[in-house]
């Protein structure tokens, strides 16, 4: 790669520059993408199914050399704003076999624009490990085999110490990602994730171990004040919106979601769990130092912890957060907070993803107390609920892909399938991906998002309707997007549906643009921000078409891939009650969640027997050229 | 009706009360409408196509007692701001049958907003004429046998002085409006017209003569500073955004018109006229005596025009518009202004739509030329093009039925209909309504406007698509709707689609609100307005789904009413090019139109084959209560 052409700061956010890294050649071009791209797709989510779409062929193994994986930031990545410290990454999941992506925050996707680079695109498979090391306008491969097999932390600091530079930021896979387990994720600045959907292994699987950063650019938005102006404005009001994350860290409603039943308990069979023992306030309590955030955040949402007995914590790779509480944790029956601590440490230490290495094992332990997985086939494991030691053995196992461990990082569709006799009903994922930590069954509209969503379950591209069931602030943002009503939790009408439709396309505005969740801007605000950073005079109906334009990108892979409606279901547990506890009583109905989604099909404007995009939607969003990769039924009007 | 329950101003600009007058009961009652409402249809044409859609019955008769007349102000209507003097009036259409509406300026609106109502829907007919008495929270019924006949001005002068009080404002018919002209309009204030579809006809049906209005309240927007600062603003910026329109009133680019083949000459038959003798310069120069406008408008648009010789020009009707210049002039093949501006004034005294009446008489007057109309049938007026003197003759013959008046009173459709013999390929209508004053031959979005309006050929349904040719304000604006790129005039493919439908769909929450297009006010501006206007958290991502919401609705109407995609074409004459001047080698492509109107209907969401509303389209504008209005093989999924 050569210098940047020119040093002058642009009036605006991005620069579109984009590294092109084949890695079987061992070459890097440099492509830019033009102002109309950002302001259709915003980066992020938008320029990975860009991408995907275009470039990944249909069919293609999502761990060979075909498969892109794509470093995206985006329009407001590394404003000095809170929220907007995030970049995604994406690729054809190996977990899944469709749409794949992750957003993840820390300093990395600050310091690659600050580097003069908005976003990478990796094609091809090295002959032998490597690392990319991109520094202000340049952009090299190096060799890696003395990084292979390192854990995050030593692969950091190894990186920082041989390029001489103790501010580099590195992305990077541990053993998780190098053994392909279908869930592997990457780290950067070792607390950060871009956890779901398995884009360790496609990383592993192309022998990039890293991807070094270091940046003294600035980046310059179009009306700084504006950004000043809101960051100071979010800044003085951190306590007020977002207090539970700002003092506790994510999981601060703990113990509510043990009493209202969203907590998933011991494979989200059961309900009731001693959560005290394992909640952030406790966390505070006991082995928590410090609070830690990403870059120009004020909401600071990550717990550091540290424990020396009986086996030592490193604060350095963060501390858990909620979802790994209730993965790792209540999941699997486990309540001995220390072992998740411990668990987490691991999995960010070897780039496993926690909530689905969690849902692995809470599969395997109730798939062991039925007796269809036998003490031989678990290597002797006391593989009972709530054996924490159990539970840390096979975090152990998956990241180096050893004994049982072997089998679980196949993910709990691919062991659902091999174990057969039923386990289906229990297996919790939708395409593929392991449910995260929140219940359907209590949250109505999550089923209609895991049900939806291109990535397989995920609580990021649901509407937690929790929010909508009264008077508030969530209720009084929504309604900017024409949400004027409250609703109950258990409804799934039309109104409940057209409300988790315009939150899941603002959710994957944000994953484009790239935005955090945590953060309570408005609706408004956003596209204030997507102004003030590009000087478009950028509007929330853009935002929103922009949402939908990706959304629709993300099905149309997933499409092309033989995705159908019959893909867009929950597996059978969801539909029947808890065995105990607050959900005893309460399925999700099939019939009902049946209707939505033909409901939520035709306001997406997707095809009501295939779940596809239909040509029309594609249309109007200005997708004409996406048409041709429809399937051909897919192709007649409509 | 009783007295306001209270008196104190609300926190916002409407009170959602509604008068439903029955006329043949002669009973007055009250109705709220709710802010949900107002938030989803803004008033305005969402307030008519509301009603309508629910209160009138499949192939009611549009002069019988069962249609609606409804007068309809929005949230913006009546704030002290440049365009938001205006309301709309509608009811079915005598002349198309299916949706019809009109948008008019002046005051009227804005006093009976002041007098506590904000819309009123008429239903019935009144045994003996009446007028109807709104004041202060207070309405009656009262005789009107004294007032039938009178010309606009009589009746308005007669009852300021019976009511007591010059100020009142006074919408009403005359001799057009009582003789069921199919195009009579209702005039308010002398000078503003609702001039389109014929309900000054629906008005005479009900034996309705007038409406007097007078309000001493006040319209208190939730934020006054916001509505001041845009209203300074607009009135700092009128010379440089709303130049022409502000000096010279409208048709200020007439002469540019006819050098671009804009202006229709000779029903749309020729090209080349001398328009130096009609255009707005020369009526500056010659018989103008002062501009006039709406109440608070900074721009000042409407010409008013005094003459006396060779007869009188009355200045207390204004003077004429472009749309008068070029119907009752050019089309006509006339170019004598002070004919025109007679014909406009008469038109004004009798309610006769100028558009309408002028393209009746074209069409008969190309009819005449073709000998398709015997010198008998004509009662003996030489009604070649360009005979001044006979279209005078025709306004007078149209307003009182008389002669080949009430021929050319049923308007060209049925006009063709009656005199067949190929005359329906010269019959400048759609679904019934004549053609205004915009060529689709030049500007290819506008075929596409006129073809799926609603209400028939109109332009201030569609886009002008020279503002599209290259970079300017216009364009600035449209970004903020995702239209980012300039296009030329003849295109029709997917990006000038969906640049017609936003735009159609803005237009549309425009007439709901109700706005003025002629304001340059940005997208944003108008959602910022209604934010003012109202206290809601409002976008610009709602004011589009209102917008879309009413198009919705009003197309639906027509659906149920039997329109279908055949509805939605324009007759042959714009498919040939003119025999001379600019366009004499140019016309529109009847493939390419079809094919866009393809993609419109995708785009849209409206079924390819029949034009109507989809299910899903409806159910996505939360209009799932409209789904059983859709003819049976509409209601089926999609």
């Amino acid at each position: 790669m050569a210098h940047q052409e020119g040093t002058a700061p642009l009036s605006r956010s991005f620069t579109g520059r984009v590294l092109r890294v084949d890695l079987t050649q061992g070459r890097i071009d440099v492509e830019t993408l033009d102002d109309a791209f950002y302001r259709r797709y915003l980066g992020g989510w938008g320029t990975i199914a860009h991408c995907l779409l275009r470039e990944v062929h249909p069919g293609a193994d999502p761990l060979g050399p075909a498969n892109r994986l794509v470093f995206a930031t985006g329009v407001v990545t590394g404003l000095p704003l809170s929220g907007a410290a995030r970049h995604a990454v994406g690729a054809k999941s190996p977990l899944t076999g469709g749409f794949g992506a992750a957003e993840v925050g820390g300093f990395w996707g600050t310091e690659l624009k600050r580097a003069g680079v908005d976003a990478i695109v990796v094609e091809g498979r090295a002959p032998r490990p490597v690392y990319l090391w991109v520094h202000d306008g340049q952009a090299d491969l190096r060799d890696a085999a003395h990084l292979w097999g390192l854990e995050t932390k030593e692969c950091e600091a190894r990186l920082r110490e041989e390029l001489g530079d103790a501010r580099i930021r590195v992305a990077c896979i541990g053993p998780g990602g190098e053994n392909l387990v279908r869930y592997a994720c990457i780290m950067n600045d070792l607390k950060d994730a871009a956890g779901r959907t398995g884009l360790g292994a496609v990383m592993g699987s192309k022998n990039l171990k890293a991807i070094a950063v270091r940046g003294t650019g600035r980046i310059t938005p179009a009306d700084p004040e504006t950004i000043q102006r809101l960051a100071k404005w979010f800044a003085s009001k951190v306590e007020e919106l977002a207090y539970g994350w700002h003092t506790l860290g994510t999981g601060a409603a703990m113990p509510t979601f043990e009493l209202t039943g969203n907590l998933p308990v011991r494979n989200f069979r059961d309900g009731g769990f001693p959560v005290e023992k394992i909640s952030p306030e406790t966390i505070r309590d006991t082995i928590r130092i410090g609070m830690d955030g990403c870059f120009a955040c004020a909401i600071r949402c990550k717990k550091v912890v540290k424990v020396d007995e009986p086996y030592p914590v490193d604060p350095a790779y963060g501390g858990p957060e909620y979802e790994t509480l209730a993965a790792l944790g209540s999941a699997c029956g486990v309540d001995d907070l220390i072992a998740i601590a411990k668990a987490n440490e691991r999995c960010n230490a070897y780039t496993v993803d926690t909530i689905s290495a969690g849902m692995a094992i809470a599969f395997a332990m109730e798939c062991y107390e039925r007796g269809l997985l036998s003490p031989e086939e678990v290597g002797g494991l006391d593989l009972r609920f709530g054996n924490a030691e159990a539970m840390l053995a096979l975090v152990e196992q998956i990241a180096r892909r050893q004994g049982l461990g072997d089998f679980l990082a196949e993910g709990v569709r691919r062991m659902a399938e091999r174990i057969g006799r039923g386990s289906e009903a229990f297996a919790m994922h939708v395409k593929g991906q392991e449910y995260p930590m929140h219940e359907p069954r209590l949250k109505r509209a999550l089923a209609l998002g895991y049900a939806i969503s291109p990535t397989g379950a995920d609580h990021n591209h649901s509407l937690h309707d929790t929010a909508l069931e009264k008077e508030g602030l969530a209720l009084q943002n929504l309604r900017e997007l024409g949400v004027l009503e409250p609703m109950p939790l258990d409804d799934l009408g039309p109104a409940k549906v057209r409300a988790t439709w315009v939150y899941i396309v603002d959710q994957i505005a944000q994953n484009s643009a790239v935005l955090c969740d945590f953060v309570p801007w408005s609706f408004s605000q956003r596209a204030e921000i997507v102004r003030a950073a590009t000087g478009w005079n950028f509007t929330l109906f853009e935002w929103m078409k922009a949402g939908e334009r990706v959304l629709n990108l993300a099905r149309l892979f997933n499409a092309r891939e033989g995705f159908t409606a019959a893909d867009d279901w929950l597996p059978l547990r969801s539909f029947q009650p808890a065995t105990s506890g607050p959900l005893a009583h309460t399925a999700v109905d099939p019939a009902r969640l049946g209707e939505a989604l033909g409901t939520l099909y035709r306001v997406a404007g997707w095809d009501p027997h295939t779940g596809w995009p239909t040509r029309g939607r594609l249309e109007e969003l200005g997708l004409e050229w996406a048409v041709e990769y429809l399937p051909p039924a897919g192709r007649r009007a409509g």
